[in-house]
């Protein structure tokens, strides 16, 4: 009879899982481990992959999210209930930001779930889709996976709206289903990811781009974060060289594109920008607009947004122009195809490429006196001078997240810089994730030949408090992550918007130097502060701090009522008016 | 005009809110700054509040839990989206052990909800409704505060909601609505918290248990958590002195009730439980069951409830005697109506009240010898003699949640331990808020004339990681708080579960005893360790602990394949057979 048999190719339900996750990329899974999904983590090293074992959940969502956005997809395992929300923070901010998250919960046994047994880790009234229904505010699919005969298809069908929309998906596995035997066939290929198909929306915004462009006089190019999750960013490179067009980025688009051509500008800051180069953007004739994500704080508060009717925009949703949007359409399809068919002699013939603007620019030591102390105004473009091609550079919010703005970055550095979620705490825990995912990549020699990069962290005391135990993480896996903690002595950044001497924007004193000790860091560990800069510059040349592999901590001491020249330092100037 | 103009009698809605607060008894408010509720903490020390300053909002919710279940209501605010989301398993929580924590959320100013604009901290969607959403699984009232006209009476609602049913509820606090003035005319009375209404079923209750009670030969009285939330405690205490009874607590109803009271015979374990326990149980005529909460974790896999038969169960919903429930009726007002009109002479005339039955005992360190390792049977008993009248008790999730269950207790001793939503890391946080109430009714002489307890926390290793900064808060205030910490190498209670020698449920060694140093605490800071039972006989008995203030930490060395005597080390053992 067909179909009353098992098939002879079967795999448990947690192998197919975990092999979906391999192939698309996954060397690693975070999480924290509880009584509904330890089964599940018995199939993780026999799979190939590494189990990371996060401190707690928070930390283990926030590094999935890191991991994520340096290597296209990450993953954690949390526990129904208690571990899943700790994590949901992360999941949100993941959401929001376009982080391709797949965030897998351990659920009870099926037959408890029938019966509505009062079990641990439930609310206590017999629903076990509480969790479920707030999971889907932040995930754009969730798959709960009770019947292994459609299991396969359940975990594809969420892992392509993950990859698709770059976006969490939450997926259940009852405790019970873990060693279930599921159809392996449709591991035999890749999982398929639904493509865009030719239309005359597609036509339209060719014919259009394609007389646009053509047309444009003074054309500029301005890349935002989405770029990245919309899979352009080579793409986008390949039109900068092509065009050699004026090119800038938004705060969050930073490091998306070589800083080091010589028609990228860097970031265009809107009310803050200098005149010469707020006049290109206010006088281009066609903005061409990468991954657009556009919130008050990614836009110097909607000021360096580019007028609506010379732009065209490459969105999630589709190519809009000006007002127009063409739905549908892939983004990443007509660039390529634009890439392909232009004619880029023709192109540039009538534009402007050749301008001379203003661009970040590190500062060198002969800048500043040895024995002045160290301020907010310098000591970005200071540190700046540490980074080296493939570094990842995080900037936490708070002043370090404006900061990192300032420097000049050299080639195939990827920076983290606050967007919107703005959780403070997130950068600690995702600096975790992404220096694993950067030592995957340069073992794997996919990372532009470098191999040995640096996860370079900047943060603040306030931050830092937060998350500070996964630390411990970053030391058990002996990743190359550098820290500057910035001690300004509390919530700098909630001073400059409000309470400037309150109480409440205070933090315990902590002796944050211990850190490496108390975490359990070999003896050795490199730990040492700055408080002038001619103590910054040995810090920053010491053969022991650049030389060395592994966890490393510089604390650098600010001023409480200092932050960085532009939107920070002019709140705290109204505060201090206030106060005084 | 009648109410065209504003009433004279007003106060800001802020003040409102911590005015009503303050006069339900809380006396400090836990939480995080973040830009949308700065302007609120502006109110906070001006209303005669402590404000905390808690490291994390996740910390934050379980220490305004922790304060709750010590002082009937605990708050916190936190900011819209990153950090109530931080909080929520902290809410899910409280929520499903009923501990009263108002949740109050800064969201962003009502301009930007209107025009749905993508400011940071939210989703980006426009929807700023999708964490009351989620807040509304685990919280059993919602006020938005949108309209300071109804503002003071969303707030009152909500208030007396969290009261009545000892659980949070969530309020959110426009950022430019916190000063806006409301009528104050409410303030002027205590909030009114609705009664039961005196009704037939009440009258039916009364006769039908007075009938019981009276024809009881063989009764027992069971005390469990909801007690605590029932606000039943003294009366049940005055019954079980009134009647003389057998009376038993379930695991997480320990020490409420004096454990030194001569009818007071521990925990009832089910089918853990002594012969002759069991016996008195099993043959019972009538069982009063006190706020029962009947998980399979606070039942022994619900081997130690009572039959349904002989049982009248004094519970939220009301009376319920076998299986009929009188609904609506409440359950103080029928024990407190009982304790008043029984004849005890006649009610003991013929029950029998004299049984002779084991109970928890300490043991004394000549039970062990100096030189042997310290082992999970006898380690618990003898940390017991360290407690003195008033303590705090918290057993953290895993071996010591279980071990705190064989310790016999001192009077006034309140003991913390795992119920049902048994998240790992709540205890730590938990015992900085159950701390600072304690010391707050010790300052009110509200504490039994105890001027000097401490709150002593026995925490494993893994789980002290989870949400180790706390101590900062610990230290900050200056929090009497002991700490065990029980370093077994790792997640001992998932290795009883599965896993048991899976690189999963191992975590990264940590230097355990450097953490006062590193989170701040003065140098002299007592910390000490001990491997065998002569260490801690020592540690024990040394009297720069015992005399001290403020933290102390001692580690104490276990194996990491060994647990409590009971379930635990019962499933431990079939571990180790399938290991072996």
């Amino acid at each position: 009879m067909n179909g009353s048999h098992p098939q002879n190719n079967t795999v448990t339900l947690a192998d197919y899982l975990l092999t979906r996750l391999k192939q698309l990329g996954v060397g690693a899974i975070h999480g924290v481990p509880g009584d509904y999904n330890l089964t599940l983590l018995d199939y993780i090293e026999p799979a190939g992959l590494l189990w990371v074992g996060s401190t707690n959940e928070l930390n283990a969502g926030y590094a999935a999210d890191g991991y994520a956005r340096i290597k296209g997809l990450g993953a954690l395992i949390t526990t129904f209930g208690v571990g899943e929300l700790s994590a949901i923070n992360a999941i949100a901010g993941a959401y929001t930001e376009r982080a391709a998250v797949v965030h897998i919960v351990g659920t009870p046994p099926r037959d408890s779930q029938d019966e509505r047994k009062m079990i641990h880790h439930t609310l206590g009234d017999g629903d076990y889709s509480h969790f479920a229904q707030m999971s889907a505010h932040v995930t754009v699919a969730q798959a709960n996976l009770l019947d292994p005969r459609t299991a396969p298809k359940q975990i594809d069908d969420a892992l392509e709206q993950c990859i698709l929309h770059s976006r969490p998906v939450y997926i259940e596995v009852p405790v019970d289903v873990v060693a279930v035997p599921v159809p392996a066939d449709r591991l035999e290929s890749n999982i398929q990811i639904s493509q865009s198909l030719p239309s005359p929306a597609f036509e339209a915004a060719i014919t259009k781009l394609t007389e646009r462009l053509y047309a444009a006089k003074q054309p500029v190019i301005l890349v935002d974060c989405e770029t990245r999750p919309l899979g352009l960013m080579n793409s986008v490179r390949q039109l900068i060289e092509s065009t050699r067009w004026p090119t800038f980025t938004t705060s969050s688009g930073k490091s998306l594109v070589d800083e080091t051509l010589p028609n990228v500008y860097g970031i265009y800051q809107g009310r803050f920008a200098a005149p010469k180069t707020k006049s290109v953007m206010d006088n281009s004739d066609l903005v061409l607009f990468f991954g657009p994500h556009q919130s008050t704080t990614n836009s110097y508060s909607l000021t360096a947004l580019p007028r609506t009717d010379v732009t065209i925009s490459f969105t999630f949703g589709g190519i809009k122009v000006a007002s127009d949007m063409y739905r549908d359409v892939s983004a990443k399809q007509v660039l390529d195809y634009l890439l392909n068919n232009l004619d880029f002699a023709k192109l540039n013939a009538d534009t402007k490429t050749d301008v001379d603007l203003p661009r970040e620019r590190n500062l060198s030591f002969s800048d500043v006196s040895d024995e002045q102390e160290i301020k907010q105004d310098k000591v970005w473009r200071l540190i700046g001078n540490f980074l080296q091609p493939g570094d990842i550079l995080m900037g936490e919010t708070g002043t370090p997240g404006y900061g990192v703005r300032e420097m000049s970055l050299p080639p195939h550095t990827r920076l983290f810089t606050p967007t919107t979620w703005l959780s403070i705490g997130y950068m600690l825990p995702a600096s975790q994730g992404a220096a694993l995912a950067q030592r995957e990549l340069m073992a794997s020699s996919n990372y532009h030949g470098i191999k040995d990069a640096r996860t370079v962290l900047l943060i603040g005391d306030g931050s830092f408090q937060m998350t500070v135990q996964e630390l411990a993480t970053i030391i058990r896996h002996n990743l190359n992550v550098v820290i500057f903690l910035i001690n300004n002595d509390g919530y700098t950044i909630e001073r400059c918007i409000h309470g400037l001497r309150q109480g409440y924007n205070d933090i315990t004193p902590w002796r944050y130097l211990k850190a490496p000790e108390f975490f359990g860091a070999p003896e050795n560990t490199y730990t040492n502060s700055a408080k002038t800069y001619g103590e910054l510059k040995q810090v920053l040349e010491d053969k022991s701090l650049t030389d060395a592999k592994g966890l490393r901590m510089v604390e650098v001491f600010l001023d409480r009522e200092d932050a960085p020249v532009g939107p920070l330092v002019d709140l705290l100037n109204k505060q201090k008016d206030k106060a005084d």
